[in-house]
């Protein structure tokens, strides 16, 4: 089989906020600004931050990310998690349900949330191309190799296959891409 | 071949300070003290802490490791490199040469290091005995298999072998071990 080459996307940490919260946060009909747009076309970082805290800690002027969501959801590393007192789950983007609490504090008011605090678990988006020619299908795990100094392997990276996808794209966070010494662009190599 | 498990030891930044940076920061004569004996015998936690700038900004009360050594050497994870402006260097320990440099402020006055500040290379211990029946040396380079949510394999870890080495022990930074959802003292597999 021909080796699949994967471009890595690295998040920092950030939040997802439902309508609810944002109006919670940042007052009644409050709309969110788009302050730079992200790789996937409808997304955008904010320029609005909030501060996420634990029985530990805080973490400042965390970034939101929209546009608005069902649920609110909170992408932090686990040093962030351990720095603020709450337990890193580490999960896929959506599946909170009994991850961590933590509370959200905006310019207009505070959010005390009972689960939706994730450490993000690595996972590839896929072409329906590359997909169908490694055999692959949306809840499948591949490997990612990255080469170098810091030379790993990524395990359990699990795939999401999507018409939209226009490249195969490696998400991962800024922990796991310091260890493997790669930054936002870089390229790996799946392995099945 | 028999599997080879191995503990891992996630070291936190930290600095060894020579004598001569010991009395510019601290004052003359003076002696670091012991807070906690660390996992080889002859190491231990100081008390005394030291804060490193760079360009960008400054990492506050980084923990000096003692006893004295020869030269000073400051090791940071990639993420506070980036954080204080300087570049992140992956070396093993003394391998100091062109590394990055920092400036180091005690209470009583500072030190402008030309070198010396790097990110911690992993590294296995291997007692001689574990090196003689994989026929390994010291140089040589193994892999180390995380398994878990966060499964990895850790390429390129260079072994050390002595013969004051008790057990098999691997040596990661806070994002090593993070990216792999290990902490100190859990186990892994070497893989030649």
């Amino acid at each position: 089989m021909e080796k699949k080459f994967v471009t890595v996307n690295v998040s920092n940490r950030h939040i997802h906020l439902s309508r609810e919260h944002v109006e919670m946060l940042f007052g009644a009909g409050y709309k969110l600004t788009s302050k730079k747009v992200l790789m996937q076309p409808i997304q955008f970082a904010a320029n609005e931050t909030v501060d996420v805290s634990g029985p530990k800690g805080t973490l400042e002027n965390v970034r939101i990310v929209g546009p608005e969501r069902i649920q609110t959801q909170v992408e932090i590393t686990v040093a962030e998690a351990r720095k603020i007192g709450v337990e890193a789950f580490v999960r896929l983007s959506g599946n909170l349900k009994g991850s961590a609490g933590a509370t959200l504090k905006g310019p207009k008011g505070s959010v005390k949330l009972n689960e939706g605090c994730i450490v993000a678990k690595r996972h590839v988006h896929f072409t329906e191309k590359d997909a169908s020619e490694m055999n692959l299908k949306t809840g499948d795990a591949v490997s990612v190799k990255v080469s170098g100094e810091r030379a790993l392997v990524f395990e359990n990276a699990v795939i999401r296959v999507d018409k939209n996808n226009a490249e195969l794209e490696c998400h991962l966070d800024i922990e796991e891409a310091n260890a493997a010494l790669i930054k936002n662009g870089d390229r790996a190599e799946i392995i099945k």
